[in-house]
C-alpha cells in the first residue's frame, strides 16, 4: 500500500491528526495495534482546553462533545479546609469542558469512514523502516500476512511504549525524565460528583482529585506510595479517605458507590528532543509525558498534531521543508511550559517523601498566597485553559 | 533603669521599631551590643519596599533616602543570553528604592538624639530575664558595671545570632529551616553598575547577581560551592566569571576595578513560630532568614515592627492583649509568603548540585513562561515590590 502519511496509533492523537490531514486533502492510513473496542476501552483525563475543543470543531466533530460535555469556568485548589476557587472563565475568558478521552476517541473512530480515513485495526508486530530515506516505510503482521506501507511521511502517535519512538537511534536524540516517587490510586464509579468542578487537595495525608466524566459518573484519586497494593483498598477504605483529604466541605457531599474500576497509575514527567527524525514525526505520549495534575496530556497531544497537521500540510502543498523542520522546535515550545505546569502543580499539591517541615510550609504558603492574588491565580488559570498555540 | 519598651539591637529593626515607638509617644532603650562604627560597618542589602520607604517618611526620615536612594522601577531575569525585563512600575504602580542598609541605618541612628530614643552602644552580655511574668527585664555589662533595665515588654532585635530567640525554652515554639548547598561570593567595587537596574541571572554555570548602591558603587555576587575559598578567587577570576555569568548583554557594559570588599555569605531559610513568647517579642532577623535572592530580609523586619508597634501601642493605649497576642500571627502570615517568594526565586535561579537535566530544563521553562506572561510577571512584581501589609 503507498500513501501520504501513515500514521502510527488510533488513539486521539492519530486519529485526530488523521482527521486534519484528511480535512486537507490528504492521503493517510491508520495501522492501530489493537481493536476499536480495546482503544475505546481505556480509561483516560477528561478535561478538553479550548485548543482541543477548536479543533473538534474545525472537523466539525464537535457536537456531541458540546452536547454532552460539561463546560468549567472554574476548578478548586484544596488545603484540607479551605477551597480555594480559580475563576478561570473570569480570569481568562475561556472555559474548559469536561468529556471523557474515550468519547472524544469514539467521536473521531466513528467519523473516520466518511471521512475517507482508513484505520487498520489489529495491526500487529508493527515496524518502521527508513525513517531516515525519503521513502520511509512500515511494516505489519495482519490474519497472518506482513504488510507494508511506503508513505513520504510516519507519523509515531503510539504512545509512550509504542515502537515510533524507539526506531530513532540512541544519540540523535536526549530524553528528559522525572520518576514521582508515587502513584494515583483512583476509583470510577456511577454516583453524582461531590462537587460540579474539580477540586485538587493537598492534605497533610497526601493529594486527592474530585472528578468526574458526566453528571452521573464520578472519578476520584489519591495519591499512594508506588508499592501499595489495591487489594488494600477496598471501597470504603477508599471512600473514607477521599472524605478525609478533601475536606469537610466537599466530603459532605460525596456519593459513595461501587468501584466500576480501581486502578494504580505511576506518575512520570517525560520529553525527547527533538521530535522529528528524517520523515518520522512524533506527537502526543510518544514523545512526552506529563503527570496527569492539571489534565494537560491529551491537550498536548492536540497541540501537537495541529503545529503536525501545519507542517505537514506545507510539505504537501508548497514543499516547505522549513515547516517540517520547524515542527519540533515549535511543539516543544508549548511542550514545555505545560511540563513545567503539571512539574509545578504536583509539587505543589503531593506530598514528597523527602519534603521537610520547610517544604510543607512552603506548599501551604504557596496555597495562601494564591488565595490573596489575581496575578497568581491568573498565572494558573491561564495554563489550565491552555497557553496560546 | 525603668522603661515601657526595652529593644535589644540597633539594627534597623531595632531602630526603626524605637523611632515608630516614640512617636507614638511611649518610653523607649535600645540597647546594643556594638559600637555606632561597627553597626554601620555591617554590609547589607538596599532595596526598599514601598513599605520600608512609607515607614521612613511617617517618621520624617526619608529626606535622604529620597534624595541619595535610587528609585526602580524594574528588574531583569536573564538566562545567560536574554534579559527579561519585569517591569514592577508598570505591574503594580510601585517602584522599589536602592538605597544601603546601612545608610538606612544610619538616618535612623542620626536622629535619636532629637527623637529622644536612647540608645546603650557596647552593652555585652544582653541577658533576658522572666518574659514569662508581667515584669520581665534584662541585664547588661557596660564599663565593667552590670546594669538592669525593667520594663512591660522586651523586643528581641538582635537578630539571627542574638540572645532574644535562644531566651524562648524549646517546646514552646517550632523552628523551619531550610540550608541551601552554596553561598554568595560578593564584591563591592567603586565602579558604575553594568545596567541600572538589577540582573537576576541563571546561567549553566550557576547564579550571579548584578546589584548596586549607587551610581558609582556596585555590588555583584556569585554562587559558589560552601567550601570555595575566597583567595581562590582574585579580582580578575571573579569579574570574569560576571561577565560569563551575567550573558553577554550585560558583560559588554560591566566596568571593572578593585573589590572594597569580598566575602562569601552561606544562605538560609528560617522561620521561628511564634514571634511572641509572654513578654517578649521577636522581630526582624531574630525570627526569620530568608536568603538574599529578592532582598526580602530588611523589608520584612520593616513590615514586622509595623505589626509591632501597632500592637505595642494598642496595648499602652488601651490594654489591648489582642493586639499583643494577635502579632505573631499577624506578622506571619506576611513572613511566610516572603519566605515562599524567596525561596522560589532561589531555586529558579540558582544551580543545585542535586538537579539533573530535566530540573534545569523546567527552569529554562519556567524562565520562558515567565518571559511569555504577564500574570506570571505580575505575580513575581507585586512580591517583589512587597505585599500588602
Amino acid at each position: 500500500m503507498k500513501t501520504q502519511v501513515a500514521i502510527i496509533g488510533a488513539g486521539p492523537a492519530g486519529l485526530l491528526l488523521g482527521h486534519l490531514l484528511r480535512a486537507e486533502g490528504l492521503d493517510v492510513v491508520v495501522v492501530e495495534r489493537a481493536s476499536p473496542d480495546y482503544v475505546l476501552g481505556r480509561i483516560r483525563a477528561g478535561v478538553l482546553e479550548r485548543t482541543t475543543t477548536d479543533l473538534m470543531d474545525r472537523l466539525g466533530l464537535g457536537e456531541r462533545m458540546h452536547r454532552e460535555g460539561l463546560p468549567h469556568d472554574g476548578f478548586h485548589l484544596a488545603d484540607g479546609e479551605r477551597l480555594i476557587r480559580i475563576d478561570i472563565g473570569a480570569l481568562t475568558g475561556r472555559q474548559v469542558v469536561v468529556y471523557g478521552q474515550t468519547e472524544l476517541t469514539r467521536d473521531l473512530m466513528e467519523a473516520a469512514a466518511d471521512r475517507g480515513l482508513e484505520i487498520v485495526y489489529e495491526a500487529g508486530d508493527v515496524a518502521l523502516h527508513e525513517v531516515e530515506s525519503d521513502a520511509p516505510y512500515l511494516t505489519y503482521r495482519k490474519g497472518g500476512r506482513l504488510e507494508r506501507i511506503d508513505a513520504e511521511f510516519i507519523c509515531g502517535c503510539d504512545g509512550f511504549h509504542g515502537p515510533s519512538r524507539r526506531a530513532i537511534p540512541a544519540g540523535v536524540a536526549t530524553a528528559y525524565e522525572k520518576i514521582y516517587p508515587f502513584g494515583w490510586l483512583g476509583i470510577l464509579a456511577d454516583v453524582p460528583p461531590c462537587e460540579h468542578e474539580l477540586i485538587y487537595a493537598n492534605h497533610e495525608r497526601g493529594f486527592a482529585l474530585a472528578s468526574m466524566r458526566s453528571e452521573q459518573r464520578s472519578r476520584y484519586y489519591i495519591q499512594v506510595p508506588l508499592d501499595e497494593r489495591i487489594e488494600d483498598w477496598p471501597d470504603d477504605r477508599l471512600w473514607d479517605e477521599l472524605a478525609t483529604r478533601l475536606g469537610p466541605q466537599a466530603a459532605a457531599q460525596i456519593v459513595r458507590g461501587p468501584a466500576l474500576e480501581k486502578s494504580i497509575a505511576p506518575l512520570r514527567s517525560f520529553v525527547f528532543e527533538p521530535m522529528r527524525h528524517g520523515r518520522l514525526m512524533l506527537a502526543g505520549d510518544s514523545a512526552h509525558i506529563v503527570p496527569p495534575t492539571g489534565a494537560k496530556g491529551l491537550n498536548l497531544a492536540a497541540s501537537d498534531v495541529f503545529y503536525l497537521s501545519e507542517a505537514l500540510t506545507g510539505w504537501f502543498r508548497r514543499r516547505d521543508g522549513d515547516a517540517v523542520a520547524g515542527y519540533s522546535r515549535r511543539a516543544l515550545a508549548r511542550i514545555w511550559k505545560a511540563e513545567r505546569f503539571s512539574w509545578q502543580l504536583t509539587r505543589l499539591m503531593h506530598r514528597f517523601p523527602d519534603n521537610d517541615a520547610f517544604d510543607r510550609r512552603m506548599q501551604i504558603a504557596e496555597l495562601d498566597y494564591i488565595a490573596s492574588s489575581e496575578a497568581a491565580q491568573t498565572a494558573i488559570a491561564e495554563n489550565y485553559v491552555g497557553l496560546p498555540l
